[in-house]
């Protein structure tokens, strides 16, 4: 068989783990309670609003359903995000400040071949989402990371890296219930935010695909909505309020952003999905998607209780864990454990499954801490599975 | 507003056409005649079969067809591709040498991700297919172009540049009714091929999404199915067999390469469309697709010919075209003629849109073709269009 290594480019490393789809396959094992995948609960999906949905999206739409479209995304479906899901975080915006993705996690991507040339910095939480660090990295940046404290990014810390590092390309924040940590940055530290990157003349990536995920009905003005100099691209999805499977996202930005955009998204994978674009159209018009968002922030709610309740009865002295306003995630800090040599362990014998947090942190280290996702269970499951976790670790 | 081009990668060319968005803008102006856009025919997408197939799979698979799946794509999908489309063309392929793409586009975009540095020499067509040059520009390849007569790649001057650039890390080519030109590679020259890119240590991307549009129902095997030792890179799509909308294409090679794919494509985008590939699972279970095919190819065959028929009576002498086995292009050269600049008085005096052939030479020059896209119109309206074009070009 051909060698391919000699042809590779050197942006890839072989080896390195398939963290995420272990953690597929995991949460395909009905023996066991994962904790892992932060995916929305199966239950919660409108499959039957969907299917309708779509009839009637094809009797509307026709052969425009299954044809190209362009690189924008569909007119009507951007005008929706701008009004309806934008203007909630007070974002002022239109059609034509939105390009279509698939899913945000495109959006990373496209940021990362439109900004990175190789070792360039950018200043990233600690911990920050792992699917970023993936996505970066073949790009091959510097990570300048900054701590967090429950009002998320210390801003001290924030303004000494940009100190040191004014030829900065951006600010990597996911600032609402934080992929990892279920951390929220509070509105002072996000005014803080925009009026740094304004001095130091940094760009800011927000990534808000669980921003509509708040437990209290109380949402924070996006960082986008805080700046009125273009310097925020602006990262918002589906696939946590509605659907991950459609694969539909979108970036909002300043204009020169969004064109660029466009040329990269040609270039990447031509266009978003025609026809999921147009089910969500029909979905989006024959459905109330807030209240939908509503009743399903119950339920999540519901299990994060479980999850910290269940953490508060049983965890041993050495764990400390956040208690989320929102989203998906739990954070545990267990002091003296490697908790990704652990794992093999807890899938073996506890027979559960969870993300190490490792991956999270762009410059290594901390081995001694876990993401928690508790989306897709029950409560009981829930409190099954932290007791077994609290076993295992004492 | 914040300047982003200090900002920019090296990576960036700004400027640049949007000759893409511009033939899609032409194909929705109903008084043009657009030869534009390589887009299949609305009226020959399934657009019942579709509707009915997504609410089978709605009642069968229920949440799943909304939430994640995982990079690799649908296991039934890729055993489907491989047994059902693959075999067709002489591939011996397992699900497991798969993986699902959001059009074959993509695959391009992987490929240069996966393979390019800064000024790696790779061999492309003269013509080529102008959607590659503009996924691999970012990556800065050095361009080594072979020219083309009725049989495809011409096999000296490839062995030429192999010779010249034994560093060559792959020759990309579009070997069935090659977009731009039509033309196909014979099978004398696919083995040739092949034994070159062996003898000379260097891959091949066979990019064949129009593969199964023969016209007279003959299928050339795949450049893949005459190598046994991993060197081709096959990408299929049923963009224009079935529908693009639905963004779902595949590619398919050795185990290390289809293993590197999916981390590329788990940092891409996550993941293709999991809705629209149960849909596609659906409606190929319910369906007769090779009878589609058929029927679609005779509807693009008698295009074809009203094409040709037209190109024979009415064009100047001064006009050379091919006579395409199957897709949607012909291929135009027009002496002493800039088709670029004439592009503009096409549209607007003789209401007519081609893509002027400049687009398709990696490096630059021949300015005197066109492609005509003859897949959208009836053959009364492509008539009516190549003699508008030819009173243009008296």
């Amino acid at each position: 068989m051909f060698d391919i290594r000699p042809k590779l480019t050197s942006r890839i490393e072989l080896g390195g783990s398939d963290v995420v789809e272990q953690m597929f396959a995991a949460a395909r094992d009905p023996e066991l309670i994962s904790f892992g995948a932060g995916v929305p609960a199966p239950d919660l999906l409108p499959v039957e609003a969907m299917s309708r949905a779509t009839v009637r999206a094809f009797q509307t739409f026709g052969a425009t359903m299954l044809n190209y479209d362009g690189s924008y995304g569909l007119q009507p479906l951007r005008h929706y995000i701008a009004t309806q899901r934008l203007a909630g975080l007070n974002i002022q915006a239109s059609a034509d400040d939105i390009c279509i993705l698939s899913g945000s996690q495109q959006g990373l991507d496209l940021i990362a071949r439109l900004f990175l040339n190789d070792g360039d910095s950018i200043i990233v939480e600690a911990p920050t989402y792992p699917g970023a660090i993936n996505t970066f990295a073949p790009f091959h940046p510097r990570y300048i990371t900054v701590g967090m404290d429950a009002e998320g990014m210390k801003m001290d810390e924030l303004e000494a890296a940009l100190r040191a590092n004014p030829d900065t390309k951006f600010i990597y924040t996911v600032p609402d219930y934080q992929n990892p940590s279920g951390i929220t940055m509070s509105l002072e530290r996000r005014r803080k935010l925009v009026a740094l990157a304004r001095q130091y003349g940094v760009l800011i990536v927000e990534d808000s695909p669980y921003c509509e995920l708040g437990f209290d009905n109380e949402k924070m003005p996006a960082i986008r909505s805080l700046d009125d100099n273009g310097l925020v691209i602006h990262l918002g999805s589906f696939s946590k309020i509605l659907s991950p499977g459609v694969r539909i996202g979108w970036v909002c930005a300043q204009a020169d952003i969004i064109k660029l955009f466009r040329r990269a998204k040609e270039a990447a994978d031509f266009q978003s999905c025609t026809t999921t674009q147009y089910m969500l159209l029909q979905y989006l018009q024959d459905n109330d998607l807030d209240q939908l968002i509503k009743n399903n922030n119950r339920v999540y709610r519901e299990r994060r209780d479980a999850c910290v309740d269940a953490l508060a009865d049983s965890m041993p002295g050495n764990v400390r864990f956040t208690r989320p306003d929102g989203g998906f995630f739990c954070w545990l800090t267990v002091d003296g454990v490697n908790t990704s040599e652990l794992l093999m362990r807890a899938i073996q014998t506890a027979r559960i499954a969870y993300v190490p947090g490792e991956s999270a942190f762009a410059n290594g280290g901390d081995h001694n801490t876990i993401r928690l996702s508790f989306s897709q269970k029950e409560p009981h499951e829930i409190k099954d599975g932290i007791h077994r976790l609290a076993e295992l670790l004492k």
